[in-house]
């Protein structure tokens, strides 16, 4: 089928797909990125590799259909994953949530669709969205960093995903800024992740609103953990929670710190900040990042970077997905 | 006189030039990075930037003198400068003790030599000749770093110098791994050069001198922490100063933890560790700076990055600047 699509004929098509730990989204651009057509389906992780994969399959096809379109108009498709990828070798390597364990995804999918087929980190393929259609284009390199219950981080250097030794990279969560902070989920102490996650800012605040300090936080979500949403901190603040502020304001100027380590390395053009958090308080985040990273960033350094929001929110990881596969496909 | 150089006619020479704080060391090398000639000229900061670039340009021409050849055999320069530099523009931004404050030095060597020439940090350069001829040799990702005075850092991606927006980068001895830590040269506290860099190694060896619980260092060094080098170090150490070794195996892990950030971050294939400190100890700085990055590198990217000492001691900035020179040339 591949042979079948003409190249800048204007019909050449990108699917980009978006594997999330409860729900797929495939989405069918045109050669401009211009988003043709959509579907979504449930992840359905608990059921097994092979049972998620039909669904990232069947979504493709949903997209393909709501765009009016049929698989011969497709020229490529790209899929952002959650956890590390070997994007060398097109393999899933693990995903925390799914419990897949090094899915031959690319291979599996060029089987089926007949095109090249690209297979990326979530949070790469969002930051590569950003640099290529959102916040960051034509930046020469871009850091990304999403806080979220865990903290992404992706970085595009003169127009590519930067990547690791056999797997995805940046893992700035787990860069430690507070040697004796609190546990992280990988085991260590003082992660970025164990400090400024969405664990540590809900479990702070679900105290304040227990303690009776932050009483709109406490009629709109309650104390549960996992029943405060971004938007809900985002109220709480509005409605007047100082100490539900505190407690996020703290969080992002963490974020901050972490952003300056990348800013120290690697000198970008851009730090885009991303995710669910900074969504719902983009002025608090950008506020705080930015007082943060210039705390901690060296003095020659400062300014180098400008840090902004993303642009492209949930379509990120399908936009850059899709983009990267156009990418491969035109450096080919 | 570009033009009557012939590529690949086994005759291009390549200069490479490593200017530093004392002296400036050029050397002529072959098409295959074989040294042909050398010259050191002392560096006289302190007589204003133009005697400086006047002897640059002296220690140019005897490095071809010395390898018996004349100007119109040299295919190219490469320059390693301490300090920040612009490599786009070929600028020396500033250096810490010549009181340079942007220098075009491409420019004028280009002018006095009608040869193309690279301007690049000397420790970008060191790493790029180990990456091209020493411990890096091939690897897809090289990360190196350089314990001394200051904490130099270093990366070669897939083939290239990774350079910041506008300025040299992987300002890794100024990351903070230690919040409330020493105060650093940059005004800041806890930067990795403040807690692992050859000043906090040598003061807390010499009140350990001072306090009569390193008698060898004492008697080899003296309690001035301008006469410690690290050879002193080295010996009093395997004279049985078990107070120095403690506070040299502190501070080589603390490397270990800097390196950390980066393995978290880009997971290259190999950290090299280069430098004074890591030349007179290599053994020790291996052993705990393995330590320090497994401790502090997440679980998953444990393994990942090899971790070895430079090979090319005090020729890999010349070589790199050489070798730059020449893959530019190349890639022309």
């Amino acid at each position: 089928m591949a042979e079948t699509t003409k190249k800048g004929d204007g019909r050449a098509v990108w699917i980009g797909v978006d594997i999330g730990g409860t729900k797929i989204l495939a989405v069918a651009f045109d050669d401009r990125m211009k988003p043709l057509g959509e579907d979504r389906k449930k992840t359905k992780g608990r059921s097994g590799a092979e049972e998620s994969i039909q669904r990232v399959a069947a979504a493709v096809e949903g997209a393909i259909k709501a765009a009016g379109l049929s698989a011969k108009d497709v020229a490529g498709i790209g899929v952002g994953c959650p956890g590390p990828v070997s994007m060398e070798k097109g393999v899933v390597l693990s995903t925390p949530n799914l419990c897949w364990k090094d899915v031959p995804l690319r291979q599996i999918l060029e089987k089926k669709f007949g095109v090249p087929a690209a297979v990326v980190n979530d949070v790469d393929a969002g930051v590569y969205g950003e640099y290529a259609m959102g916040a960051g284009k034509g930046a020469r390199c871009v850091f990304g960093i999403f806080p979220g219950t865990g903290i992404g981080g992706g970085c595009v250097y003169e127009g590519k995903i930067v990547c690791g030794r056999n797997t995805s990279c940046f893992e700035i969560g787990h860069c430690r800024v507070m040697p004796k902070g609190p546990i992280c989920g990988c085991g260590r102490r003082g992660c970025l992740e164990a400090v400024a996650g969405r664990l540590a800012i809900s479990s702070a605040a679900a105290a304040a609103a227990y303690r009776g300090e932050a009483p709109a936080l406490l009629a709109l979500a309650g104390t549960d953990l996992g029943c405060i949403r971004s938007g809900d901190l985002a109220a709480a603040i509005a409605a007047g929670d100082s100490e539900v502020e505190r407690v996020v304001r703290r969080a992002a100027r963490w974020v901050g710190c972490g952003a300056s380590l990348v800013i120290n390395l690697m000198a970008p053009d851009k730090v885009i900040l991303g995710g669910g958090l900074v969504e719902a308080m983009p002025e608090l985040y950008l506020e705080e990042v930015r007082k943060g990273a210039m705390k901690h960033v060296m003095p020659s350094l400062r300014g180098v970077a400008e840090v902004v929001v993303a642009k492209l929110g949930d379509r990120a990881t399908v936009t850059g997905a899709a983009a990267w596969a156009r990418g491969l496909a035109v450096a080919e």
